[in-house]
């Protein structure tokens, strides 16, 4: 009881973290399902896994329409809504110390996500920090944050994290990353900082483009195409949730 | 053991917390340190506090220097270097949470200390934030994310978060803010964003300025002082730590 969080964060300093980056894409995530499925333990997967089936932990609905869309028919999703708690951190820390936090609640296998908007003549920030920033400034003021440097490059990154239920067992994380440029906000206003993000080869922002392009090059879709490589081995339909 | 962090964020959000800021000062301080003697359990607070004395829980030698200054010689603060989690939120948020953490691993009265950088244009971002926006961008950057900006103005505030040893107990704040304006950097660059912060009515940054003329006016100066009128009430000497 006493160290929890704590512990938690000393853990995961010492630790090497798994990543799971989609940005080449198709061969890596392959050799790492691979990898994946070497280290099955079929018994705790059934016990864990197909009888209570992966939940995600998110509040929000859009999220889990998306995930549900990539892995759903395949693997039954179930969303919880639990507000677990946010540190402050490099992203890959924060993606890992909250799945932890969510395995203490779940269990079972578990994902959770986090998603960053990394400015590079910030060195990445905001990063995970955009949501204040976004309900404090708005898209606008995101853009002229940047009136003050040349580099108004960025780039979305969205990291799932998958816990397999045992607290002892890694977190795995899988990446996606879709570079762009900051801009002045264009198109509709209704999605979060889409309005001033501009994808590198494209003239539109992500709220100017439909929706399917979005998601085929977004940075969520990236990642959730990882992560359903390694929950989904396209070759031999699912294989039961990986156990580390 | 299952939902330690969550719980405690859970409680705090329902939760009011209690602040003393240090603006005007001294005739509020007054009236609360009045109210936190009325709340005195004498039999808890030997067995505890004097038993025990008062735990800082930072890293920071300078600031563990600065507490001993003003508090030291009428009560033992002994420093512990734990690596508390940091959250992300409201600065009282982050302040109540922290010192709830330090609670689990200190057996009696325990301070943490949270200092923000917040610009008004940005809605009091960054905030909490500011030692991630030092770190990569410097002084300098930090002056430059306001170049699209008008307003310049900004004010440091430094919080304790007092917690008695009692998991049951509220946490105290102990505000300290600073209004000024963040200028190009001027002075020695050896004191975080000091060189960026010039105070309201001084020509001089905080890094320009002598220590004393900064300590008397600094958001930790204030905040101190608020901590200090709480634990050690000037009539009658040290009165032993306030359960509550």
């Amino acid at each position: 009881m006493a160290d929890s969080s704590t512990g938690v964060k000393r853990k995961y300093e010492g630790k090497e973290i798994e990543k799971h980056e989609d940005e080449g894409q198709q061969a890596r995530s392959k050799q790492k399902v691979t990898e994946g499925k070497e280290l099955i333990d079929s018994s705790s997967n059934e016990s864990k896994a197909s009888g209570k089936g992966l939940v995600f932990v998110t509040g929000n609905k859009h999220k889990l329409e998306e995930v549900n869309a990539i892995l759903g028919g395949k693997i039954a999703v179930k969303a919880e809504s639990i507000d677990l708690p946010e540190f402050q951190g490099e992203p890959d820390f924060i993606s890992e110390a909250k799945c932890r936090e969510a395995i203490k609640h779940i269990e079972g296998p578990v994902i959770v996500e986090d998603t960053c908007l990394c400015f590079n003549a910030f060195g990445g920030l905001p990063g995970p920090y955009i949501k204040w920033f976004l309900k404090k400034l708005g898209p606008a003021g995101l853009h002229k944050m940047l009136q003050g440097f040349e580099d108004k490059s960025a780039y979305a990154l969205c990291t799932f994290a998958y816990g397999s239920g045992n607290p002892g067992n890694e977190i795995k994380l899988f990446r996606g990353k879709t570079p762009g440029t900051i801009v002045e906000p264009r198109g509709p206003i209704d999605f979060g900082w889409d309005p001033c993000f501009q994808p590198d080869d494209f003239q539109q922002t992500f709220a100017e483009m439909p929706k399917d392009i979005k998601n085929k090059i977004s940075h969520r879709g990236k990642a959730l195409a990882a992560l359903s490589e390694f929950l989904i081995p396209a070759e031999n339909g699912f294989q039961g949730f990986q156990n580390f």
